[in-house]
């Protein structure tokens, strides 16, 4: 028990420092390391493995919904990155450009990829020919790289890995439908796989990605009230296309324009895990994600027949989950503390005192709730426990977003919530940017998303009173 | 049948112009596309397919001899990389720099990583302790850069997709075993998967691994006789440990340096695979590794019953082979043409007669070879005729190498042989790099390897008649 009480004493409690537990867990659980590199962090094999389960996961829900994978160069030559006026102006203050080549300075400076549009244009423009080529639906995993000047692992890192889906469309209606398609099928999987509930809507054009017309969002809310903006999909119009003289021969013979998609994951996805999820004891993993789903504790492992039993429920639960057996030396205790901060969602507990029972004890990460099953129900019992916690996680999480939510109906009432609680404040806005830096200057809050389908809370701008027909949800965030 | 005629016509002869031949065929089967990025190209969906393969079945092999994955940073500070003084010098030259992040410079530049040695010795050096973490296996996937001066589609671009393993290991046999363990699953790999026979062996000092203390290397042969080095496997000893300064506790309780390994294949198997298999019709791809495994094309689809039936086939195939339904308006004519640049293994043709009979006929890629085959026994003969694709393929490409394959005894010999043929020479070698040197100068030919297990075929070196004990391989390369 010494060891575990030095293990949990090892990490700051959340309420003391949030900021600090949460760099405490990333490195206690190994799930990174800082590396010499600034802004880059080492995934370590537990990190990247759920990163792993991650894009698994997704590209299956791609490849369903017809997307292809390619892979576009990782450095852009300047003059591509500045064919569209709005993007260049977004991306470049924060590139990492090649300026040399070998020993030769380079005639032109090359960017290291912040995001790939203009790369897939350039090769949209070469193999898009008629509209029998459209829709053109790919998809690329990489990492890219944003010269930020504050990191925190995984939430803002230089370099990061992601995935960008980009797409070309015949029609605006088309693209517009992909757009929203694929920001479902992000909301399907924060939901279904990583136990996180998020919100879907638009974000304001202040807020848009650059050079889009529209940028839809997945708004998640951590343990503290922060927002975590987890996934993006763009409706580019034409703009790109233009840019680019992207053409292809319609139907009716003429030439045109396509419309374009292009959307987005990244490894901010473990960080959102991370502070949705995590508690004092540090990790929580939802099960479909988690590299270790169950983990089998042997009791007084020394007496005979405990290991021989150990190892024959490992391979009766190979075939139905992700389990891991250990049978080192270290004590049941320093064993239990481990696979907490690891997060591993079920512990499987097996002494001779049960082994006589036939039975054993699941306890479960989140609420640490002790199940007594027979060793003949395991193959029913582990995955009912599996999701039992997942949904125990999402339920927690939803809870918490519903008790950190306010309406402000008035610039005092905003005020006075923004000053008070950390969360979101549910409030109306005239459209106006004025009002959106107003209070962005004056309380720290950003808009996070144009909700869809909620009803109004209001008929005036909280900030400036004029009438006001947008519900938008505002925040603090990663 | 005039379509066809013209895509046929469209690719040079190999005969004719072996290098136009490729980049005929990797433009004309879709597998990549030339960027404005100086010799970085697009991997295509086809392309990236056969990578995805090549992925799936190595990442397999790695995770079940241990091997995790990570992922390093993609920048190296270049005082990171002078830590080993033999590894600098060899990277150096071609490596490209960032020198500016955002408007700033950098006070010190950064390489695009060649390849990660320094980058993961960096983080060794923070994470093994004691010999209990020992070994560590580690693996990353992920793309390198090197600034080349002449590049080719796959087989020498600036940009590559590759894994890098790197290991550290309590002892040096240990290190020296998963050098070679490495080197087996890479040949293994090759010959089962990719039908590309291969020769293991050991690299000459001169062509080591900047920094390694041996390179082990499988080499392949192409159609035209030219070598390609296929993946390569390096014992680094101590040298790094040293340079890094990593130490681990050892059992004795003294401190020690680990013994360290990495090893390597790249995209450039992908260009292995077409100069290995291909003909004047197109790309041939092993059937393991191939997008589509089989095409189904019915014949007189308009006909009543025809894509019924042929659907039907499709639902049926799916379970056991990749397989596609071209369903398309083109003309079954044009299909085949299409389908063989493509390189897709087997077809199936389907007309109103064959209904009939309740048959269809499998057309092998290789041989063209036509088989009648009842629909009720499809289950069994695709799998039997990829297998014999596959090993038509193997045996083909062994006979080529075998066949361009010749002994020199003496240097008239060795010369002769090496201005008329195209191919690899056996011959003895005295271990001087002098002549290692005066061989590659008179008659462009490089030392591929030492091979393993092969009898001597004489007892001087062919070059300067000294005693000589090595058997080498000697030949052009890609």
């Amino acid at each position: 028990m010494a060891q575990q009480k030095k293990m949990v004493e090892a990490i700051t409690s959340m309420e003391t420092d949030f900021a600090k537990w949460y760099t405490d867990v990333v490195v206690k659980a190994e799930l990174c390391e800082y590396s010499s590199v600034r802004g880059c962090i080492v995934f370590r094999p537990y990190g990247y493995a759920i990163w792993e389960n991650i894009q698994k996961i997704l590209d299956e829900r791609f490849k369903a919904t017809g997307h292809q994978n390619v892979y576009m160069p990782m450095l852009i030559p300047e003059s591509l990155l500045q064919k569209e006026k709005d993007h260049v102006v977004g991306f470049a203050p924060e590139c990492a450009w090649v300026t040399m080549g070998g020993e030769d300075t380079l005639t032109e400076r090359l960017c290291v990829r912040p995001t790939s549009e203009t790369l897939f244009c350039e090769h949209f423009a070469h193999v898009i020919h008629s509209y029998r080529d459209l829709p053109m639906l790919y998809n690329q995993w990489c990492s890219v790289m944003r010269w930020e000047k504050t990191t925190r692992p995984f939430l803002r890192t230089s370099e990061f890995l992601w995935q960008e889906g980009h797409t070309m469309h015949e029609t605006a209606e088309e693209a517009v439908n992909e757009t929203l398609q694929m920001l479902n099928i992000y909301a399907d999987f924060c939901e279904d796989s990583l136990a996180i509930p998020v919100l879907k809507g638009e974000k304001t054009p202040k807020e848009k990605f650059a050079g889009a017309e529209a940028t839809y969002t997945i708004e998640a809310m951590m343990h503290n009230g922060v927002a975590l903006q987890s996934g993006t999909s763009h409706f580019f119009g034409d703009g790109f296309a233009r840019a680019f003289n992207i053409q292809f021969t319609g139907r009716d013979n003429k030439l045109a324009y396509p419309f374009q998609t292009s959307w987005g994951v990244s490894t901010r996805l473990i960080g959102g895990i991370i502070m949705t999820h995590g508690d004092d004891n540090g990790l929580v993993l939802p099960p479909a994600i988690a590299p270790i789903q169950l983990v089998i504790i042997p009791i007084a492992q020394h007496k005979e027949g405990v290991l021989e039993k150990a190892k024959e429920v490992f391979e009766k639960v190979k075939p139905i989950a992700r389990v891991k057996l250990d049978d080192s030396d270290n004590s049941p205790g320093w064993k239990f503390s481990e696979y907490e901060m690891k997060g591993v969602p079920l512990r499987l507990e097996l002494g001779p005192k049960d082994i006589e029972k036939n039975q054993c004890v699941l306890v479960r990460r989140d609420t640490r709730e002790k199940i007594v099953v027979s060793l003949d129900e395991l193959e029913t019992a582990i995955p009912q426990a599996l999701q039992a916690v997942h949904d125990g996680l999402y339920e927690k999480a939803l809870e918490n977003r519903k008790n950190r939510t306010w309406d402000a109906h008035n610039w005092e009432e905003f005020q006075s919530i923004a000053a008070e609680k950390s969360g979101f404040i549910r409030a109306m806005w005239c459209g106006d940017e004025a009002c959106e830096d107003k209070i962005k200057d004056e309380t720290g809050l950003k808009s996070r998303c144009i909700p869809f389908g909620e009803e109004p809370v209001g008929e005036t701008c909280v900030c400036c009173g004029r009438p006001a027909k947008k519900l938008v949800y505002w925040g603090r965030q990663y």
